[in-house]
């Protein structure tokens, strides 16, 4: 998607430790009209119309599917917990994840109200690295009988082993931009 | 709002502790249609053209800001964040938070990057029961030197006070349902 690359080259910046930050744009400050491109782009790259559910994980993922779920004709949004609440009580799926990105495990958790054997799922996410919290979101959905029909993914980090294991495997993995290398700080994006 | 108080008669349930669970539309599965009326009737109820920031707290906030938006002219979404993050970097504004809801104190955090005193904000969260977490927004925007226009919130406890003292106080509030009593799990809204 070059409109998201063109972004990412002009206000993403590389920090130490494999960091690429777009907090300008994606997940602090979120530019709405950037992100209904985003969404309008996920339907293209996922046509398929029996998508009824579209799963993300809180935080940064809840705005992304929100926009994108008005794209599609009959989706709601489910976000996953990454923490327990008074406000999600009942039965959970819940399957442990390790983020690199905080340094600790966390269980990622969801109602068995919301997710059915009769769903057909679209996940979607802000970024790809390890894939951690993708296959978390998948186990949940194979967890229910539903079926994943895709993962999105704004930004894959191609240099990191998360989506060449998901593609191996079979998964219909799509990422809007690709970055293969962020050595001495330059972006560079897969073609 | 009528559509919205009537989704909370349907779907809500009341629970131990004073719990109004609308995990169902509003804060773990998301209702985007109901999520696009919460947004036009902000919009309606803030109309000042010089709002250019729309502020929340991850993460129930983050749809009902990032749809709300939509319906301004020019309006970016910050979500704060309330755990430290590798994607956070730089000067914070760092404010202490006592969450009701988790029983644990928190920081919201929010880049100085993206408040100025050129801003004009409007707050939005999902609840407000003591208003611990907006108050802590309110100061956030305080130590920035912006303008706070007006405070939304979906759903107001209007049993506890923390609506009434930001009211005494001159804030700009505005709660699409106010529930004045959830006894014997009936649930009554203010007229």
């Amino acid at each position: 998607m070059e409109l998201l690359k063109e972004r990412i080259l002009k206000d993403g910046s590389v920090k130490e430790g494999g960091v690429l930050k777009v907090d300008s744009f994606l997940n602090h400050r979120m530019d709405i009209s950037l992100l209904q491109e985003i969404g309008k782009e996920f339907r293209r790259l996922f046509p398929q119309p029996e998508i009824n559910k579209i799963l993300t994980i809180e935080a940064s993922g809840i705005g992304i599917a929100a926009i994108t779920a008005q794209y599609f004709d009959n989706a709601d949004v489910i976000f996953a917990k990454k923490t327990k609440s008074k406000n999600l009580d009942g039965e959970l799926y819940s399957v442990p994840v390790f983020s690199y990105t905080r340094g600790i495990p966390f269980e990622v958790q969801v109602s068995k109200k919301y997710l059915t054997a009769e769903d057909h799922v679209l996940i979607l996410d802000d970024f790809l690295a390890h894939g951690q919290a993708l296959k978390g979101l998948m186990e949940i959905v194979r967890q229910s009988g539903a079926q994943v029909v895709g993962c999105g993914i704004v930004i894959e980090k191609g240099f990191q082993d998360g989506g060449q294991l998901l593609r191996e495997q079979g998964v219909n993995l799509k990422s809007l931009a690709i970055v293969d290398s962020m050595d001495n700080g330059i972006i560079q994006f897969r073609e």
